[in-house]
C-alpha cells in the first residue's frame, strides 16, 4: 500500500527519523499558531526545523514572526495570481524547493487544490477551531457559540481533499462558558491549539502516525539503542 | 414571551419549586439512564418524583426497574397502534393524566412527533450519546468510532421539532482512545450519560434553567431563607 491511499503508513521513514523533521507553515494573519511552533521547535520539544514560512498576505504578522526568529519566510501574495491552481503551484513549488517533508497549515486562509493536497499526500496538517465534525469551514468558534454547545474545542487533522475532513490526529476539548463572547471563547480554544498543534508535529517527526482509513493511530516510538528500524511491519 | 417560544423562561413556576418535579421517562431498552434518575432521585440528589416510567417495548429491562422501585411504570406498545400520531396521543395522554411537568427521554427509540412536542414546550429533555451537532441519530457512539474523533461525549438538550437539535443543557467529553470498540466506548459515555442527565433533572427542577434562543442559561437559584419568589423578571 502506498502513501497517500486509504491505510497508508504515514509515519516518516526509519531512516529519516534520525534527522529533524524538514517542515513548512503557512499562515495568513497573525500567526499566533506558528509561533507555537517556531516556540516548541526552539525549546527542542519538537524534533523539526521550520524551512519556510509562507504567507499570501503581504501584511501579516506572521511573516514578522518568522524575520523576528532567524526563521526563512516567504511572501506568495494570492492576489498576483490569476487562479488558484497557479497560486498553488507556486506554493508547492517552494515548499518543494525547501525540501518540505510537512506541511503545517496554521490560519492559511485559502483552501488547498487537490494537485496541492496530492503533491503532500497525507503530508499536510492542519488545524481548525472547532471539534470536527462540528462548525467546519469558517469561525467554527463562532458557530460553536450561536449553535449553544456546552463543550467547543480544537482539532488537527491530515488534510484530505475535502475541507476540514482528514484523518484526525488530536483534539483537545474546552467548556463553553454562559458568559462568554466570540473573542474570549476564541483565546480559551486558542490556547489549546497552541498546545495540540506541536504536539502533533513531534508524534509525525518521531514517526510515531499511522493512518487506517479514517483513523489516526498513534504508534509506539522506533526501537531505541540507536535503531530506528521500525518494529512493526508495513502493512 | 409566553412558554415554549423562543426565547422562552423554562423555569417552572416560583410557587411550584417548593413541590417536588414530576416527571414522565420514557424508555425502550434496558434502562440504565432510566436507573441514574431513579438512584438519584431516591439519593434525595434531584427534587423530582417520577410520576410514570413510560415503556414502549413489553420485555424492556425498564419495566423491571421500576417495577424493583415501586415506580409506577405504563406499557404503551407502538406496535398496536395504526400510526405514530396515534401511539403519541396516547403517551401524551398517560403523561398528563399523570400530571407530568417535565418529560425525560431516556433511550426512548420512537422519534416523538410534533403533537408530542407541542403538548410539553420546552419540557421534555433527550439525552444523546455524542457531542451534538456531532453524529446526530442512531449509533452516535459507533458514527464517532467510524469518523475518527479523539474526543466523544454526551449531550442533554430539549427536545425541539427537530431531531436531536433542541437548545444543550450539558455536555460531557470523554476521550477516545485507540483500542476502543463500540462496546467500550459505550460504556464510558454512558457513565458521564448517568452523570449529567440528573444534574440536568436538577436544573430544571430547581428552576435554573433559561432557555434564550439556541441557549440554555444556568441561572442562580432562586432566593433563600424560605423565599422562592424569583429575583430574576421573566422577560
Amino acid at each position: 500500500m502506498s502513501e497517500g491511499e486509504p491505510g497508508a503508513d504515514v509515519r516518516r521513514d526509519a531512516n529519516r527519523t534520525m534527522s529533524k523533521l524538514a517542515i513548512g507553515v503557512l499562515a495568513s494573519g497573525s500567526g499566533t499558531n506558528l509561533q507555537s511552533i517556531i516556540d516548541a521547535v526552539e525549546a527542542g520539544r519538537v524534533p523539526a526545523e521550520i524551512r519556510v514560512v509562507l504567507c499570501n498576505r503581504p501584511g501579516a504578522r506572521a511573516l514578522g514572526r518568522a524575520k523576528a526568529h532567524g526563521v526563512p519566510c516567504e511572501l506568495v501574495d494570492h492576489k498576483t495570481f490569476p487562479s488558484r491552481e497557479l497560486f498553488d503551484e507556486r506554493v508547492v513549488a517552494v515548499l518543494q524547493e525547501r525540501g518540505v517533508e510537512l506541511v503545517c497549515l496554521a490560519g492559511f486562509d485559502r483552501l488547498v487544490s487537490p494537485p496541492f493536497v496530492a503533491a503532500f499526500p497525507n503530508r499536510i496538517l492542519n488545524i481548525h477551531p472547532a471539534l470536527l465534525p462540528s462548525f467546519p469551514g469558517l469561525h467554527g468558534q463562532r458557530q460553536a457559540l450561536e449553535y449553544g454547545v456546552r463543550i467547543a474545542g480544537c482539532t488537527v487533522h491530515f488534510v484530505d481533499q475535502k475541507t476540514d475532513h482528514g484523518p484526525i490526529v488530536i483534539q483537545a476539548a474546552v467548556a463553553v462558558l454562559d458568559d462568554d463572547t466570540t473573542e474570549s471563547l476564541t483565546a480559551r480554544i486558542l490556547a489549546e491549539e497552541h498546545r495540540i498543534y506541536p504536539e502533533a508535529i513531534r508524534l509525525y517527526a518521531e514517526g510515531r502516525l499511522r493512518i487506517e482509513g479514517r483513523h489516526v493511530r498513534i504508534v509506539d516510538p522506533p526501537a531505541g539503542n540507536g535503531s530506528l528500524a521500525n518494529p512493526t511491519p508495513r502493512c
